[in-house]
């Protein structure tokens, strides 16, 4: 990817309701890569789930939040799976990558 | 936090030899704790582990990355513990968060 890019850091922490949970996850996966201006995404669970998400500008992130399927999702996380969560919109500014070969 | 801040998003894989990892990881997350600027970290692990750090600007990141004793752990690192690692350093302009009561 080249800078800048955009990434949306969703940090949560999950309710013990967690039905529907991992097939909405991945349905919003899919959805996510049919996106103009999707670039990827990253996952990480332990206590704390967070999900990054990159896009090439603003306007990719404000049309991914806005799309209909997603934002149906997002009203069952806030009444079903999720205490609480926080969402950060960040500009990636620089970027370097380390792999042992 | 107030926006504009940074993240650094450190997203990595890591070896089988984990010897040592945790105390080292325990050890630099009490050693960000006292650097000037720091704000918070975030962490979660599945097989890809993510590791967020908050900062106030850029110069702390700077003086952090430069740290003697970070250096040593960055070190051991990139001959130890990680197969691959990427650094992202980004700058949060928009948050917004959502709690259960």
């Amino acid at each position: 990817m080249n800078t800048p890019y955009y990434a949306v850091i969703f940090t949560s922490l999950q309710t013990p309701d967690t039905a529907g949970y991992s097939a909405m996850a991945e349905a919003m996966e899919k959805l996510a890569e049919k996106q103009p201006g999707y670039l990827g995404l990253e996952h990480a669970r332990s206590e704390l789930g967070i999900t990054i998400s990159y896009w090439e500008n603003l306007e990719a992130i404000s049309n991914w939040k806005a799309n209909l399927d997603h934002l149906e999702a997002q009203k069952l996380g806030k009444t079903k799976w999720y205490q609480w969560y926080k969402i950060r919109i960040c500009k990636v500014e620089r970027e370097y990558e380390f792999e042992k070969f």
